[in-house]
């Protein structure tokens, strides 16, 4: 994540420093920085930068795609910047839009590293059933006019429990070197019309949980039998999973390290 | 609101249509329809204009301001389109963006105007309560960072239960004729962080339900006593009302008729 060039420079930094934050995804084009269209990595240097005074580059727990939304989302930068430490989350608010928000900031150990020093994350996928749309819940759930079955995607949550070749979930396009993956809890819970799947793991591969909800969701729709999931898995081919889930109904929720 | 040269040819056409509608209005310039920037109106004018085939000027129960949401907004338009009344949500909702959703289409009588047929509405206001702000309810309620006052706040909204004579909490550029209007019930709920306001009345003036949040937040906050309400009532003065409250916190919840 940070250019190699400047890692060095970085290091050479006197603080490292933790920020966990939440934002809305609806109005970037994902977290990673961009030349020419607006992320959220984007917004967050400008403002430690102006905090600290140096140029800031971070790296962060979870690169999400443009539209996700974080919870809980973690960077780290180094810098030499003065400003206390107990200072940046209320500093840092006021100069972000109203859609980025800063949580907490710490410093911590010279080796730690948002995204190298992660143990665990957790995504949330949002669907809620209504005869019409609703406006103001739109943004934040994939809205569904057909009801679903609660049981049938609850079994196929559960085959995919455990260490898989995750290959039939994973777009073409992202770093990940093994498709190897342990998913540690995958439930999902019935909030009267609303529909909150969440999934706990090592770690995901690109679009990982976008490509599982796009079929749990056609499993819910009855148009798979729960355990179709599981020749899905194993025939390591992307083109059996169908069509990815949309990205506003995904959140990055938790981000555990040691 | 339509203008005098088109009230005629409105008139001569065969059909009535009542449309309710729900929006969220923070991408939107107001519900009236302007010139050069995008209102509510606009998008639904066009809209109907496509499914009836004629040119459509519509009415509305409530002219909300810049960023105020419409949990139940109705409007009405006559029409010599052909399209079947039970067609237009299905058909509308299609070409609609997704802040904007229709719930309900009839055919009604050739004198009902969803302007001045209406007798009492509904206007919701909602704060949230946190120690930090959250970008995914920022849209849709007003942040406040101090704890509020319940009591206080509850023993405000009775006074102004009731007719009165709002000059105090009307803001200029109106076209109300009367400062008289009459609340029938003013209450608060909290559940959990969230203050949810409730305004049951025959008719507001314009920015009322903001002028009389924008006071009650600050008795809530302790700055004033909850009987400070009525000096501001009684000295029929906008400039003691103090500074009105954000558009983001407030839907037009309820319209009814006859």
């Amino acid at each position: 994540m940070l250019r190699p060039e400047h890692k060095e420079i970085m290091k050479s930094r006197r603080r490292n420093l933790k920020i966990t934050l939440a934002y809305d995804g609806t109005n970037y084009h994902g977290f990673q920085r961009q030349n020419r269209v607006l992320a959220v990595q984007n917004v967050l240097e400008d403002v430690f930068t102006k905090l600290c005074g140096d140029t800031i580059e971070l790296a962060a727990a979870g690169r999400t795609d443009a539209g996700v939304h974080a919870k809980m989302q973690v960077v780290n930068f180094f810098t030499n910047g003065t400003i206390p430490t107990e200072n940046i989350v209320r500093a840092g608010n006021r100069l972000l839009p109203q859609d980025i928000v800063l949580l907490d900031a710490q410093e911590v150990d010279r080796d730690f590293s948002a995204l190298h020093s992660t143990r665990s994350k957790v995504y949330e996928y949002r669907i809620y059933y209504s005869p019409v749309r609703n406006p103001f819940r739109d943004r934040y759930a994939l809205f569904v006019d057909k009801p679903l079955n609660y049981q049938a995607m609850a079994e196929a949550l559960r085959y995919i429990i455990g260490e898989h070749d995750f290959t039939s979930f994973k777009s073409s396009g992202g770093n990940d070197t093994s498709p190897i993956r342990e998913i540690y809890e995958a439930t999902c819970t019935q909030h009267s019309d609303e529909y909150v799947f969440s999934f706990f793991g090592s770690g995901f591969l690109y679009h990982m949980v976008r490509n599982l909800m796009g079929l749990i969701l056609n499993i819910g729709l009855g148009k798979y039998e729960p355990a179709y999931i599981l020749d899905v898995l194993k025939a390591k081919d992307r083109s059996c999973a169908g069509k990815m889930a949309p990205a506003h109904g995904l959140y990055l929720s938790q981000v555990n390290y040691e």
